[in-house]
């Protein structure tokens, strides 16, 4: 296992991972998945132990740690699954045609090969699913990309731990840890780091992006840096069931204190929606939590007090105490029009703000300022003609409909991205099938015999990969 | 037709094809095809015209510049097909599963939707294929996003005609054209811009890559930036055939007076080839040539000079006199010692350097200081252990086998980018059906009546495009 908290030592490192990488390229998909595997069951086979570390340094809780190591292991089997199904390589096989050029064409063969090393910056609020193995790693173990991770400093000993486990399963190289802000910065510029995936603040993110860009050979940067999530609830649905959205909506913003990318940061209600009391007592209901650190605790004690100061803002329960270390969830409101006239950030923790708007032209308006998130939900009716204004008005990478954003599904379908400030690359997702694409890059060969050509562009087709012979997908021989 | 070459008007260009956006965005298959259609013949309709307009401008010749006129038209119509097929949506959808995450999950479906107005850099060499026309513009239209072009210097009475027939076909908005380096910045820092397409040098390309990444929200940038495209002769192809190969080499280093991005700069042959004679007469027999205009002129006989000037380069043809006006081809050879010690950088125009390797070794070693490419060209024989190595040694797109880098196919398996410095963006191709993604995001629908859903993601695909349902292709109602 390779750790370093000293960026001149980072180096060193991403030396080792360059070494790893000819042979996990070039493994075949049984073995590459089966690492994957591997890693899983040592998930499971370490669970109390990881749990219980997890839960100590992030106070998340053990139900919600273990569904997190479920889903952990969900992701790295999912991932092997992909390995072995081979359509991720995105293969595609034209053959020659006779004739001058632009019809004519030599036989072009193209599939994805993995980047290189790359960098993982761990998440604070997901140790284990956006962590050392979390589903940037997997993924990128699945294209076949040595990791070094940047760990967070919020779970350091969960995060050494998990590493440890997956050197007993890993070759040499394959993954290692970095810990602290110079050694990931360092990470960032190091010539062996071919890209980066990073969940994390806006502005921590923007920091590295700006790193990996203005590198002399700028590489691509995948920053998740969360979102308000703005969920909008039309008059016909507060007609139809406006105390149950508002009670799910409670539910929604405080799950894992508030400490999600998905939290829905805004609640879109019409004027006079009569749901304060309901929102109060709900609210009311949450028990006090502790938060992942005492710096969320801090941000967040003096986001919702510079909130409640704000002209325009009003308290929908009166501003939590700080009581030094637990803290209750907090919930505002304010007109449309002023939050057209200074848009709000993401706060981390269990805050959100109720927007009441006067007119559909007002609603729509107002969402056309709000930045682009991650998701959006929209609670309507299905004849509701106002829903389908609102999804042509709303920039983000996934709409829910009568549902909430918080609770993201691993499946290939998922897209958990969207454009600037929700993440630093709209064409991405971090969560799902898609994220594998990351970290590969498409080769094409022209004209190359059978014995040169890698597995998968082999006439015989050794792997049984899915290609794109002439436009149609088979796993035919060709 | 919206047009200007002053950097404060640009953001009146920029806001018209914001405009224009919800309407293309939202057009159908067949309309979206159609315009595609009518700009390829409003091509050939003007094609008598265009071409000796082009001509003057370029001195490319009316040869190339006719094939040229016929490969934009058939960009333009393959990406017609690409629209109606609806494949490059990338459609999935993945039904609801019963029970807890992570295998739990709702109804998710996916598709890829339009980025928003683009801007496309215009390339000097490619006066329609990598112009106001070309593939840049082809697939971004077909993606669904409005184009503003920035014309190139080279040719700006064709940019202004080209464009003008664009107009006649298209609605207001969706293609415009600038001119001048200032509206070229001021476009790419345009807050309606939300990515740009570059074909040109690396200087420019790098100025322009960071002004779009710099931006408050930054936005992708695809740059093709050229590169030394070397080929590797092995010493069992020289044995079997080396004039053939030297001949072709000349014949595709001097293609186009060696204004193209994948002319090849390097050719790597065995010391001791013993084709230095029949190198010296292929390049006699090249007829001087008047290159693109004579800034590209000075570029080449400066470069060319600071080449015969470098310690351990031998010039192979004597050094071509500058005539102020056409230039001859130039030939230069040294050690693969020496280039490891200094690397060349691409030069514009009929130059190339012989690269002598002493062993595998020296080969092997030398090609790993080369930069990456957009191609590598491999001369060799089946059984040739050495051809396998140079494989596993160079970064590069596109592999060519017995081939050569100059003539790229537009077909779906083309690939034509590759690592930095070859272009910005290591996972996106300039040439073929996957330009298209490019100007494309995912969107996930979670849980959405069908009624609100787009037509690709309907239960009854009223478009039928294929459509990845749990897994599998299929363009029946999901």
């Amino acid at each position: 296992m390779h750790t370093t908290s000293a960026a001149e030592q980072v180096s060193e490192v991403t030396t080792t991972a360059l070494a790893a990488s000819p042979f996990l390229a070039a493994s075949s998909p049984r073995d590459r998945a089966d690492l994957l595997l591997r890693l899983a069951q040592a998930l499971e086979d370490n669970r109390g132990e990881l749990v219980s570390v997890a839960d100590r340094e992030t106070h998340i809780g053990l139900g919600r740690l273990n569904g997190e190591v479920d889903r952990t292991r969900f992701q790295l089997a999912a991932f092997a699954d992909m390995v072995t199904d081979g359509a991720y390589l995105d293969a595609v096989i034209d053959g020659p045609v006779g004739g001058p050029p632009p019809a004519g064409r030599p036989d072009i063969r193209r599939m994805l090969t993995p980047l290189g090393p790359v960098a993982v910056f761990a998440a604070s609020n997901f140790p284990f699913a956006f962590s050392v193995l979390g589903g940037d790693t997997a993924s990128a173990l699945a294209a076949g990309c040595p990791v070094v991770v940047k760990a967070h400093e919020g779970h350091p000993e969960l995060s050494e731990l998990t590493c440890a486990l997956a050197a007993d399963v890993l070759p040499d190289g394959v993954l290692s840890l970095v810990t602290g802000r110079d050694a990931g910065r360092a990470l960032v510029v190091d010539p062996s780091i071919t890209a980066v995936g990073f969940t994390g603040s806006g502005a921590g993110g923007r920091a590295l992006f700006d790193l990996a860009t203005g590198r002399e050979d700028p590489i691509p940067f995948y920053g998740e840096l969360g979102s308000v999530n703005p969920v909008v609830v039309t008059p016909a649905a507060v007609a139809a069931r406006g105390e149950e959205v508002a009670k799910a909506f409670v539910a929604s913003f405080t799950l894992g204190s508030g400490q999600l990318c998905t939290k829905p940061g805004l609640l879109f209600l019409p004027a006079g929606h009569g749901l304060e009391e309901v929102l109060q007592q709900a609210v009311a209901e949450v028990a006090p939590s502790l938060l992942l650190g005492s710096w969320i605790r801090q941000g967040y004690v003096a986001a919702i007090g510079e909130l409640a100061r704000r002209s325009g803002v009003r308290e929908i329960v009166p501003l939590p105490q700080d009581t030094g270390e637990t803290v209750s969830p907090s919930l505002f409101t304010m007109s449309a029009t002023a939050l057209r006239e200074a848009p709000v950030a993401e706060c981390f923790g269990p805050s959100a703000l109720v927007v009441e708007y006067e007119s559909d032209d007002d609603l729509l308006g107002t969402l056309a300022t709000v930045p682009a998130s991650l998701a959006v939900a929209v609670h309507g009716e299905v004849e509701d003609d106002l829903a389908s204004k609102v999804f042509g008005a709303v920039r983000t990478g996934r709409v829910v409909w009568n549902g909430w954003p918080t609770g993201v599904s691993v499946t290939a379908a998922m897209h958990h991205g969207g454009p600037w400030p929700a993440t630093t690359a709209p064409l991405h997702t971090s969560v799902g099938a898609a994220a594998i694409s990351r970290w590969l890059r498409p080769v094409a060969y022209q004209n190359v015999p059978d014995a040169l050509l890698p597995p998968p562009l082999r006439r015989d087709n050794p792997w049984s990969v899915p290609r794109r012979v002439e436009g149609d997908w088979t796993r035919r021989p060709a």
